[in-house]
């Protein structure tokens, strides 16, 4: 089999290999059922045993309360960035947007269909490069949204944001979802595309406040309202089986791990070596206020596009791939979630010592 | 490996033995990229060469005109039931449809938001056991809109119902597209589920001519607007990467069996001899008016319910699984798509037989 290299794709992104073992050996019969895993009908017993142990285990690892419910939908984040103002957003209400980079500014736009925004903070100014201090909320919003971690941008919010009075707080946590620990408690919904931290692309991981499921509105296309997905545990319409299954290995691969918090010392582990490497070179400097910096997703630069690019085909060279940034911000960006093995970050940091030492 | 059984679920459903081994391959490297094929960026070359050879496949197959679009979407057909009339329908518009079955009638309920719905034909009469021979459509409709095969009841339409006036015709194809020869020019929209004829779940294939692409709303959200996958080439936001790839294996299998003409005669082979021996049985009886069966879904019932059970069991004893007719039908149902094997037929008409004469 060809060597795997290490890829620092920002999504679809690496995954643990245990992971992609398994699957390879259940893809023409899930253990001895004869049947390939992805050929299983999702109402018969065996994908239901896969769905109920991937629920189990996701609850299990952030502790999820009895009263939140958890669900596996399709459309990703950018389905969410309607779906939640189309549900809980009338006329004449407002909800605060915390505006820390390109994915939370698409939130809001699709949410100013149903009512009003208020943007309780951005971070535009400075290209997105800082999460706000601190945010200044409107009277009575209805909830609060935020990006806990900005793919694009290499930033990550290390405090919650405190939504004011009866709102609630909705938290699109796609790139650092189950990258450390969480307190569900504290949220109305949290939603995450799979494709960085939970397996392949296709699934959205949605965890909502069961009282958010009953309240919200009924006047909106059936597949919409989470009301359905939350009755049927997620099988209203055929699910995405195979992505559902590998979400599933995921999360038992991340128990296997330790849990969150064993992970997040791993991520802070990798995270902290490559930017203690960037806090010290004469050549490559993160983007990112230092209180900032995402654990999940390192953007750095040379100051020099030419010099960017030669060392992106350098780092190619060695086996080192995806590592151009986006152009939002240029240069190159380290995608480090959860699957990512520490060899690879190391292999990185010598590849920067050598280009930079080739360049002295 | 655990030898694999003669699986007849309505979906997900079996996939062709050679998809399988070939995704089985690229698990852990898609060729030899050293990454494997569902943790590709949807943005890097492979698999935008991945997706560009789906597409070509996917239109070479049905000799799709170059004034339709060939999209991959999320969401399933349930998503179509609304997302369509949302599209093109406002109020005071009407829309046809001719309901023969379960899906058409979520279809219908969704589409009530939007506009008026006029039911052109109906078979609830007979539980849907047929295909109305004519329909009557309103004055002006906006579109028309049917199942071409009904997964649940085990009929198929055998001539596509024509539009009157301006009216272009919506098709619902979940559940047999690609199973047979189209004419995509007679349809303004065709749309499946991937879960049955295409693949794993997980993806909809839309084929919409691009003046319905151009002319749709512009009010509802960036998701659910054609225009938006359109442009971006099904990549607007992160697209189910895997399950894209294994319908491009599929195309590629159904273009090494010969293409949909001689798919169709597999097709019409194997849903032969279930319905000669149906027709010949004094035991088991189809379900469907002979003019209407279709050749995917073989609905048959004893006509005693315990006697029906013990059928099933008999069959899963002789490894043929997933014949638990639907609720809405009872008795049986032999899900046989262009992927089911000749043999798996075979099998289950000697398992009735066997069984016909053990209970003589």
């Amino acid at each position: 089999m060809t060597q795997r290299i290490f890829n620092f794709s920002p999504g679809p992104a690496v995954q643990p290999e245990p992971v992609l073992q398994e699957a390879r050996e259940n893809l023409l019969s899930l253990g001895n059922t004869g049947i390939g895993v992805l050929e299983h009908s999702h109402r018969g017993k065996a994908f239901s045993a896969v769905l109920a142990q991937t629920e189990a285990d996701c609850r299990a690892l952030a502790g999820i309360p009895d009263n939140y419910r958890v669900l596996f939908l399709q459309g990703g984040a950018s389905t969410q960035f309607f779906q939640v103002p189309m549900n809980f957003l009338t006329k004449g209400d407002t909800a605060d947007y915390l505006v820390t980079g390109a994915w939370s500014e698409k939130a809001v736009e699709q949410a100013r269909r149903y009512g009003n925004v208020h943007i309780a903070c951005n971070s535009k100014d400075r290209n997105h490069s800082y999460i706000p201090a601190t945010a200044s909320y409107s009277d009575r919003p209805k909830y609060v949204h935020f990006t806990s971690n900005n793919t694009i941008f290499g930033t990550q919010f290390k405090v919650d944001p405190k939504p004011p009075g009866d709102a609630f707080l909705v938290c699109d946590a796609s790139s650092d979802i189950y990258s450390r620990p969480i307190d569900v408690a504290k949220y109305g919904i949290i939603y995450a595309g799979s494709q960085k931290n939970l397996g392949p692309a296709g699934v959205t991981l949605v965890i909502i406040r069961d009282d958010l499921v009953k309240s919200a509105a009924l006047d909106i296309p059936d597949m919409l309202q989470y009301r359905f997905h939350a009755e049927n545990d997620s099988c209203y319409n055929t699910p995405p089986t195979f992505v559902i299954y590998c979400m599933g290995l995921v999360f038992k691969w991340l128990r296997q791990q330790g849990g969150l918090k064993a992970i997040a010392e791993h991520n802070e582990a990798k995270a902290g070596k490559l930017y203690s490497y960037l806090d010290q070179s004469k050549m490559f400097r993160g983007t990112a206020d230092r209180d900032s910096r995402s654990l999940m997703n390192v953007t750095f630069v040379t100051g020099n596009e030419t010099l960017d690019k030669r060392f992106i085909a350098f780092a190619e060279q060695r086996g080192l791939d995806g590592l151009k940034g986006h152009r939002s911000v240029g240069g190159m960006r380290a995608s480090i979630y959860n699957a990512f093995p520490a060899a690879g970050v190391d292999a990185l940091v010598a590849a920067m010592q050598e280009f930079e030492r080739s360049q002295g």
